[in-house]
């Protein structure tokens, strides 16, 4: 195959330390032979436009900079290519002499680096392929877990301890908000950071079990009047039987005008509104008389907060963006994944699977992970996250 | 005057360090020749109900522990004593033999102090009463800063640094809503990470300035326009000339169902909910076609996050705590401040001024911190600002 340029996008919700992978790619790359090394500005966006930036020059105080920069330093775009888009991407690649695709992102990335590969293969254009993974929701298929989960989850499990912290010295009850849509890693980090039972959050709702509302209000009840407090977890993507989104079913039940906003796509926006947490602070309020009823949405700070990240998941990122580039030299096309070593201390190795076991689907929460007597984790969800976060140091000394 | 014991409480929102106040009081105190050296859990409540901790016997571990704990590890409280609640206080001094009343807070807690000591006086009973400040807010008069704002401050700045890189990475319209009920320091502490103007956040709204819909409308189209992007921060207390805040009177002007929700005191309720962020996105989704508008609100974090917390903050709290024991041995009376020394590298003396020049009125942040062309901050807010967190280190590179 000749040895052309290579190109790298990222794509979807950024995270903490998606420029990590970046920078993994370009510092071996920028070892091989390829005629240049470009990034593309807003992923496919820029390889569609030929917005692209040359990667080859950067100096090691430029890498150091981007590897600390949190979010997409190339840009990000969230765009599932159509066929039309394929066959104009390989045109480019074919014009540009780009013989080496590499992208960041979640599932979507890997079935978009699937479908390029897939393309140039059917026209006979020789390239290769490669999907490194990254996302704070942690929910692809085949890897232990993802690049961006572990800060995410650090930032998450601090943030809890705090805000338990508060709780205990102004009690009431405490609604807070986690992304992630489909799966409940996120939301479940947040007991990371717990020293005892009595710490919070002492209820986690995850998108792996069905909701229901009165369940809720009888589980938050029992904490309150137990405790004289209560600090609850809640998913972004709770959903009835169905699957639909609580938001979505209270607001047309009972014609509430907080929910119903939806984006770009069409979906109920989840993200980047109060919504929810205000929905069920007001549910609360109705219910349990008397009590101090607040809520919080953690928001976009969960993927871009840069100022508490998890080493081993920087390291990690780091060492999946080098590894596509070393995979490529002897595979076609494949998803960099994670595998967790069995040893003492904890390690993950590095490989390489098929793109179409990493595009379709993605992966909840083992029931090993949640209890099933109580909306709540088990010790086997804590000793799988907790290497993830880097560790979390006990929450410590209070009175009260 | 007799020695007997001395007590101290925590009152109002709690700070990330306001338990470095704590613990450098009880380093202090404990080399006194006190009686007893009591906590009272939950400030005002504790006392009245005699429920006390004994502070003395606490072994260096736990101290540490202390310190490095956010949120009032005593407990805290909301409560302006009434007339019967400063005489049954009094009454349970003198039969515990308490002389020395220290209370960690803001303008209410010394305020609270100052009707302690006058009411001592009133009936002839011997003791002191002491502040201790602290306030994210950083709202206190007669102080150049309040404990707990540095690390608040650094939070924020920290928060938009992540967040901006977010928005450059997937561009649209970010709004990001910061406590300050009446002062617009927090608010300001957004700018602090940013290293160009192209940074976010581009537009800074502030109690201090009369909120107006139209033109905030208007400045978010105009940067949106230029940059393709816009980032906002705004403060909860935002307001019109009347000084009504911005939520309530939109919710009665327009008969919206997202505001009007009041606390127990009857304040509409600003924290702890999504209203305003989400509120100020549907009118600007609804007058500026096609951008992708968000909000978060950063709630609860900006005053209980463990794992960023700016050093000089800590510092300082500690010796504020400390301060006021030291202060007690001369004084009466007083609250503790934090005096700016004219010198290259910054540094803050401690000092103690009369309670009731305190205990009044709250500080808005001064004419020369804040743009009078637009909304935004000045340089000298900068200089002011910047040593309080610690330093913030400059963004780092990005392609976009």
């Amino acid at each position: 195959m000749p040895i052309g340029k290579a190109v790298i996008g990222q794509s979807g919700g950024p995270t903490a330390v998606i420029n990590r992978s970046l920078v993994g790619f370009i510092k071996e790359a920028t070892n091989q032979e390829y005629e240049e090394v470009l990034g593309a500005k807003h992923g496919l966006s820029g390889m569609l436009s030929e917005d692209f930036v040359d990667l080859s020059k950067l100096s090691d105080s430029q890498l150091y900079g981007i590897a600390k920069t949190p979010a997409a330093a190339l840009g990000s775009v969230r765009k599932k290519p159509t066929e039309e888009d394929i066959e104009k991407l390989i045109s480019i690649f074919e014009k540009q002499n780009i013989r080496y695709f590499f992208y960041i992102g979640g599932n979507d990335s890997a079935e978009t680096a699937n479908l390029v590969s897939e393309g140039a293969k059917q026209i006979g254009y020789e390239m290769k392929a490669f999907h490194i993974p990254k996302t704070i929701d942690n929910d692809l298929l085949e890897t232990d877990h993802c690049p961006g989960y572990g800060s995410a989850a650090r930032f998450v499990a601090h943030a809890f301890q705090g805000d338990d912290a508060d709780n205990r010295s102004l009690k009431g009850i405490k609604i807070n908000v986690l992304m992630g849509r489909h799966a409940g890693w996120l939301t479940a980090a947040s007991t990371l950071g717990k020293s005892s039972e009595e710490d919070g959050p002492h209820l986690v709702y995850v998108p792996e079990k069905v909701f229901n509302i009165d369940e809720f209000l009888k589980d938050v009840k029992e904490v309150y009047e137990s405790l004289g407090r209560c600090v609850v977890a809640v998913s972004e993507g709770i959903h009835n039987k169905e699957g639909d989104y609580f938001l979505q079913t209270y607001a047309s039940d009972t014609g509430s005008g907080l929910a119903g906003k939806t984006d770009s796509h069409g979906n109920i926006q989840l993200s980047g509104s109060g919504a929810l947490g205000d929905t069920l602070t007001n549910i609360v309020s109705e219910h349990i008389d008397g009590a101090r009823v607040r809520a919080d949405t953690f928001g976009y700070l969960q993927r871009s907060f840069l100022a508490d990240i998890s080493e081993v998941d920087a390291e990690e990122a780091e060492r999946v963006g080098r590894h596509s580039v070393i995979a490529s030299l002897d595979l076609q096309s494949g998803s960099v994944i994670l595998k967790r070593q069995l040893s003492e201390t904890y390690y993950c190795d590095v490989d390489v699977v098929d793109l179409d076991k990493v595009a379709k689907n993605t992966k909840d929460m083992p029931e090993e992970f949640l209890d099933n007597k109580k909306p709540y984790v088990t010790n086997e969800f804590f000793k799988y996250a907790m290497p993830l976060t880097g560790g979390i140091e006990p929450k410590t000394q209070i009175f009260v």
